[in-house]
């Protein structure tokens, strides 16, 4: 597969450091970082992730969501290793003029999104500048034989997705796309990351990763560190959430393509060996939870996702370059990604 | 003690968050967090910290040496906790419009620190946005029976300094203050984090703290944590480093005044029971470290100096908060400072 331009970049960022003999995870290979600590079997998950872009543009625009925002996109990287959570550390930039209001109500956010994951609150840093920037640190621990990565799934496994997808491109495109804002309807963007249903992954799960850019950028991601493909046979429809969809015939747009933009809506998407779906299934039905059995690990690599009236083959590598190249016209992106979806002989699609 | 400012911001921001039962320290008891891991004697030490107004005000410049701040400023947290380095996580804020060169030298600046401090470089994340900004997470590891924190010291034990202190209100005045940058003559900013020294402080401190917001800042802390005063018997000059003595001479600036701004220079101030102070100072030099001895701790609050001619009782907590209110104007805050040292007795310094 070719290289994205946002890996090159990584990849740059990265070359010619040491990396830590107590390290687990490879680059790119996990969404928290999975260090083996000395003295004990158990295995510490630690990322750090900032909301620096999305308040930018506007796309979280009151203090209390960029708040829960902080905590959830870090909560959710540690869901995608199946890790306890222990706690946050939080490195908040206010603007200087920030009054009382704005800073308790980013604060209550905070709170309340640590209290929903049981992280607590270990510490942090303040700073004030001409912009506000948000970013934080996540850690929990998981034992060694549980910690999971976005390595290890095999061809015949099964691929779900922890809900429906697809909010996180249809709200973007409603706050920031112009035409589109009628169509929001006051849809809330307050998303819950996955860290309890993640529990009871463990042991059924061979890879797993945060759709936090999006489902096509994580099936990418995960495509090249298993060197695999991904035929999602269950129609797009449904499996893509009640926003999305509303948006997608609203506007006359492919329903693909809301899977398909860099904003995405922190589930997970994870695998499972053929064996261990019905056990995996049964368990999480028992806890409420109906993560949505969409598809099945490939041999080969890409994306083939069925549209309902025809299999469409997804460029994945230039639907990831196509927004990391610096442009904010919505509109241009909007006519440019439907040339990356590529009719395919259904037939073919299915015995690959 | 009466509250500072920075202080009530920070209590504000925490109030209402629940607190980790792994966590040991309490709320700005130590420079990192420490964490008593899941099955284990050991103690994780983890610590963000971000350049930010730094860099927006022009006080680091040059983007190998954002680069080296970033990884120093949390490398000198893990040397207060005498903490072993494990790695860094890294947030990236680059603006748009950043060249393949500014982001390549600020790699360099953050491949030399992890190199010079035996910090792996563990993961990160990436943003683009009209303003430079940085931060990073630091982790380390240190045995429950060595971990330091700013709590411990008693009246009676011997305060030291890591080095020469001063260098950092000194290199912000000439990068800052108008009519100042003549007399900068080529200063350089990039320190050294003790990371190395504070191995040898394991078992002789008492209590520590870096000096990331200068002298002044740091004993105020170290004052309310442990209802203790200091008592700074060495000389200021005798203790300052060369570029803050010669800028403290040239501009007429009472020396002490160099240990007060909020910039500081990354050394450590620790303190060391009477009875272990030999064999902690014979351990430094044979490894070719010397700290210097500066002052004792002593009961009742506060800070005294010796100003060669006479002591002088710094009011600490104003020091602290004359900053911390928002104004850019370097020349008022120097002309209020001096206000805020008042001559004492020397006899009655030196008993109470």
């Amino acid at each position: 597969m070719s290289a994205v331009l946002e890996d090159s970049l990584i990849e740059r960022l990265v070359k010619g450091f040491g990396r830590s003999p107590l390290q687990l995870n490879g680059l790119q290979e996990s969404d928290s970082e999975l260090l083996r600590l000395p003295n004990g079997a158990v295995v510490l998950a630690v990322t750090t992730d900032g909301i620096v872009e999305e308040i930018e543009q506007g796309l979280y625009d009151y203090p209390y969501q960029i708040g829960w925002m902080t905590i959830t996109v870090n909560a959710s990287d540690l869901a995608a290793s199946a890790a306890d959570p222990i706690g946050v550390l939080v490195n908040q930039t206010f603007p200087h003029a920030a009054d009382e209001g704005l800073i308790s109500e980013v604060q209550h956010g905070i709170r309340d999104a640590c209290d929903c994951y049981s992280l607590a609150l270990l510490g942090g840093d303040t700073n004030f500048s001409s912009v506000m920037q948000m970013s934080g640190v996540a850690l929990g621990v998981v034992s060694a034989d549980y910690a999971l990565t976005r390595c290890g799934c095999q061809p015949g496994d099964r691929l779900f997705a922890s809900a429906p997808l697809g909010l996180g491109s249809s709200y973007a495109l409603t706050k920031l796309g112009r035409g589109y804002q009628d169509a929001g309807r006051g849809v809330s963007f307050l998303p819950r990351a996955r860290l309890a249903e993640s529990h009871l992954m463990r042991g059924y799960v061979s890879a797993c990763m945060d759709t936090s850019d999006g489902m096509v950028a994580t099936i990418d991601q995960l495509s090249r560190l298993n060197h695999v493909g991904f035929d999602v046979e269950l129609p797009v429809r449904e499996f893509l959430h009640p926003h999305a969809k509303l948006i997608a015939e609203e506007a006359g747009i492919p329903p693909w393509m809301m899977l398909a933009g860099p904003h995405g809506e922190f589930e997970l998407l994870f695998t499972v060996p053929q064996g261990l779906c019905a056990a995996f299934t049964h368990l999480a039905k028992s806890q409420r939870w109906n993560p949505i059995e969409i598809g099945t690990v490939a041999a080969g690599s890409g994306l083939r996702l069925n549209d309902a009236r025809q299999w469409l083959e997804i460029d994945t590598p230039r639907v990831r370059d196509l927004f990391f190249q610096p442009s904010d016209d919505i509109a241009l992106y909007l006519a440019e990604l439907p040339r990356l979806a590529h009719p395919v002989d259904s037939a073919k699609a299915l015995v690959r």
